[in-house]
């Protein structure tokens, strides 16, 4: 089956052509500016196939409500220009294919569920830590969704007594996502967090949050397997200690899958958890499982 | 179909006959005292009845892996008496039917979705806060549960800077059930809640760590219905004062369902949430949806 899959970031779009079982064999990406701009780039790339359906992967908050008068569109999203842009009709129109359509974290944990580092499991969260901090979960081998999708990136985290700064979400200031996104940690520390990569006490501050939000997650969510994406996740010194100070704040509570190690991780997918995932929501969008 | 139904609580339990509609024809309570007083109670009372099977909704944590050597254990609860109790193989060797088990919170959320608050929809976090705090939830039309049954009571919530008490909680001091269960609240208090009626300063924090713990659960499971039980929430001035605090903490980052006071609402089912809802956990064990 040749499906199309659109990772619509805030910052890139990413496009795909590819099939059910996660194989890309054509792809382009381009930054994401107007939506005039940008979804002519996307129409005249998916324009050369032909496809059974497209998915797309998408930066938020979106209406995943099929009931919804606005089903299909982004919505409140910070980003102004794309407030109210009806992303599913606009590609129909264009296209004439069915369109899956999620969030791009949501995109990320179905591939990663499929392919990935939570393969054979009914359960898994990924979570990205970078522009902006988002997760989405599968639960009993479906993507977790009530009345809209999850918007896990907005918790409200115990500050360390000795961070002074004051946030960045224009909504919440200090949540998890105003204190650990990389433009949050740009901001604390006067240098983007790749010039960080030597002073520890980012990372330990950074690791705080981390483990915090992880707490929340698994006791409320309980996945078998917890899988950290995005750019500042790639200072790859994190990981221990999160798993340290994850441990301490549960203090035995729970008997969680172990090794942690193995149960928090990396994607397996790499960078194309989000691409690959969006090619599932186009193979979903035809009635397929 | 006659279905026995054990709503097996860390004060008392209570056994119930009944059928899948969620009828109830008999019904006993007892205190929980030790396993071996209490469940030959429990055993001489169905004794009398011929039932397709038993569900139970149980106080935990429980083990609820199937592929576990302990599933159907109550494990490391703090009630050191019923630690390491097999419920399930002492109630299927005793009464030869199947046994459904899970949490008295999911049975309680399974109860409240299918005849209760939630009727109609599928998706609701059920939510007690009275001796300890705990929450299940139904997603997609299931019980939530991920490598296990989730802990939603210990949520590390953001202390007020009002409020000195250290918490109550053995594991996590300060925790969501540290810092609100009905025993934290006697504790900070030094009088019951239920004494406290008149003392608004009382309500006022108490809601605070409400609305923060919901804004946690919305923002993760985003779920169409919230139902708060327990004894705590028998003060109805604390239902005005989340929906504020609610509101305020989530700044209009999401378009949730409205009215708050048609969102988030008491039981439908009044005190009877868990134990009709252990009836089709019973129902479920048969093989039936």
């Amino acid at each position: 089956m040749v499906i199309g899959g659109i990772e619509a970031g805030g910052t890139k779009f990413i496009c795909a052509v590819g099939d059910e079982h996660g194989n890309v064999t054509e792809r382009i990406q381009f930054p994401t500016t107007t939506p005039g701009e940008t979804m002519k780039q996307v129409i005249d790339f998916f324009k050369k196939f032909t496809l059974k359906a497209i998915g797309v992967g998408s930066f938020g908050p979106i209406d995943i409500n099929p009931a919804s008068p606005t089903y299909g569109y982004i919505t409140t999203s910070p980003k102004k220009k794309w407030r109210n842009f009806p992303m599913v009709r606009t590609l129909q129109e264009a296209l004439s294919v069915p369109v899956g359509f999620h969030t791009d974290v949501n995109a990320a944990a179905l591939g990663e569920s499929a392919f990935g580092a939570a393969k054979g499991l009914d359960s898994c969260l990924y979570i990205t830590v970078g522009t902006g901090i988002g997760a989405g979960a599968v639960i009993s081998g479906k993507l977790l969704q009530g009345f809209s999708h999850p918007e896990m990136g907005h918790l409200l985290l115990r500050r360390h007594p000795d961070d002074p700064y004051t946030g960045k979400c224009p909504y919440h200031a200090d949540c998890f996502e105003g204190l650990a996104s990389g433009p949050a940690i740009e901001e604390r520390w006067g240098k983007k967090g790749s010039e960080l990569a030597g002073n520890p006490e980012v990372w330990e501050l950074e690791a705080y949050y981390i483990a915090q939000a992880l707490m929340h997650y698994i006791l409320i969510l309980a996945p078998q397997k917890i899988i950290l994406g995005g750019g500042v996740m790639n200072q790859k010194q994190l990981f221990p200690s999160i798993y340290a100070k994850l441990e301490k704040m549960l203090n035995q509570y729970l008997s969680f899958p172990s090794p942690l190690n193995r149960y928090i991780v990396p994607p397996d997918l790499g960078e194309d958890s989000g691409i690959i995932g969006s090619l599932l929501l186009g193979k979903q969008a035809c009635g397929a499982n």
